[in-house]
């Protein structure tokens, strides 16, 4: 249960975090060695399977529970005209998630993973945070609070995602905040804006970071002030996650704006973390550097909805597949030498 | 069934290929267009969908029908000292396969591939191509039948791959032969040769240069000279797939270098091909952008055996998944439509 009501404790919470397992990481490199393939020649899958045990604490890891969770909500930045779409369409996704006809279904099906969709208070837009925070203090923490509980403890890894008309903005403020830049080199164009959309989304970004220029120190505060409920939940998913040590596999721009504000309080915070894609929305790549997260796939996509989390699962079940399933140079009767007297001339 | 017996038949057929079908590629963009998601938003997953739908010939495409072909060949350059393994060590490996314990054998499971691994004469090494052609015209012609005779008919898709001690030399030796550059550009560690073993590897390409110099214009006589029987076959089997309009997800750079000399005899002829992954393999990268190659994956895999296209397969699977599964903007009641008169200000 999320154990804060405040900005202050929140942040308490935030810099009390276990570390990981590493007896059960060098477990599975040590297996990783005496497997039929040139050492380290499964490169990040590798790396994948020992980060995953990790944070699990057991070797071989599981993917046996594996929840996509996708929250949604709407913002009232949406009424300077910064989305392609109209606002209506975040509660229309949610049906359309309900009835099992949106990508995030498919990919999840295909990926073996369970998706839940958590809508917060559709029908209550944040405020316009050109105008004033976006979120009161108590807002923020209850959608953190939504977030932290979806995490189920017995969970093996955490998919996120989210679904929001008009988050991209809030995203592009979020990292500008953060990072510096601006409005020009973090505002992109979300679900398809035209130039004059990018414009104004470049403006509203700027206009934000002068509004809440006091609070911009403040990773929580900019969250709180600049964000929305669906990125609140993502850090709070995050938090909890890493407190119970459950891996979580990042989607996009908007995913990793939400999370990033957790980076700045403790650097080490994302270690159980990967970025499951690199997205096409231009500031993606740019934040992935700042938080020093390598992306899983680079494919052009641009969806949300943990679609790029869900589509990296695949990577996640094909390295353990390797892992588990691999006889060792004994069973296989494989040499793991190097070349040896036989061919004298061998390289070693 | 292959009709070539000669380089001079081969290249015939090589130059004697159909076309896609660009109207079934159309539906498939049509239908992506009426998803319940913004216009070319999952990227790269909607093209991978149109395009194997231009080679099956049919909209939606299908991946009912996948098989994972894996050719092993033994090399008569390992003599020169080129590899980290002895050469037993793939017919050891061609046992591993059989038994299920390698790692393509998990891989393929895990995305619901059949697995067909196909030995060339391992008793009989090539021979070692700084002396003499690696390969006479019917040693060689009978590799790539052998190839183009293992493609299924009724295929959806082939993921093609290798395994062959030594065999990095010899596709390092075919990039050169190819795309120029010498050893010093080509030649990368394989399975993991240490300093000297990789300054053999560079000297024994320019050797092989050297000694092969008067056939280095001609793609299938280059493929002979200084290839090996599972490039040969490899050669054979994307022959046989263009030519019966099946798609092809390629491995790293052996299987890459292996597919070379048919684009050099005609440019367009990997069209049905997609590189599944970037191999960690130094030369890869370079080959597939001197091919115009875009790989789907790169995750510092170097291991062979079809395992970058195999893990890429869970790409396609899910690219599919979207396009077959997901719902209408009509179906689902979700705007399709730019921000209307309710948002006066929307960017459309």
């Amino acid at each position: 249960m999320a154990n804060f009501t405040s900005f202050s404790e929140l942040r308490a919470v935030c810099l009390d975090l276990p570390s990981g397992h590493p007896a059960a990481s060098m477990a599975v490199i040590q297996r990783e060695a005496t497997l039929t393939k040139p050492p380290r020649s499964l490169g990040r899958l590798e790396d994948l399977v020992a980060w995953l045990a990790q944070w699990q604490g057991h070797a071989p890891p599981r993917l046996a529970e594996v929840e996509i969770l996708v929250f949604a909500g709407n913002h009232g930045v949406t009424k300077q005209g910064v989305s392609a779409y109209p606002s209506e369409v975040t509660v229309q996704m949610v049906a359309n998630f309900a009835h099992g006809g949106a990508a995030i279904n498919q990919l999840a099906r295909a990926a073996g993973a369970k998706l839940r969709v958590i809508p917060l208070s559709l029908e209550t837009p944040t405020a316009d945070f050109t105008e004033q925070p976006a979120m009161t203090e108590s807002e923020f923490i209850a959608a953190v609070a939504a977030g932290y509980e979806a995490v189920a403890p017995d969970c093996d890894l955490v998919c996120l995602g989210e679904m929001g008309i008009g988050n991209t903005t809030a995203a592009a403020a979020i990292a500008a905040a953060l990072f510096g830049g601006g409005g020009a080199r973090w505002a992109g164009r979300g679900t398809g804006v035209d130039e004059d959309g990018l414009a104004r989304k470049r403006t509203v970004v700027d206009r934000a970071l002068a509004r809440h220029a006091a609070i911009l120190h403040d990773p929580l505060a900019v969250a709180a002030a600049i964000g929305g409920r669906e990125l609140a939940a993502i850090l709070g998913a995050t938090l909890a996650a890493r407190r119970q040590r459950i891996p979580v596999l990042l989607d996009g721009f908007v995913c990793t704006a939400a999370v990033a504000p957790l980076a700045k309080l403790r650097a080490d915070t994302l270690a159980h973390t990967q970025a499951g894609h690199v997205s096409a929305e231009a500031g993606h790549r740019m934040l992935l550097e700042e938080l020093g997260l390598v992306p899983l796939l680079d494919l052009n996509m641009r969806l949300g909805e943990a679609s790029g989390a869900a589509a990296a699962l695949n990577i996640l079940r094909a390295a353990l597949a390797c892992h588990t399933g691999m006889a060792t140079f004994a069973e296989a009767g494989v040499s793991d030498k190097p070349a040896d007297e036989a061919e004298p001339k061998a390289a070693g």
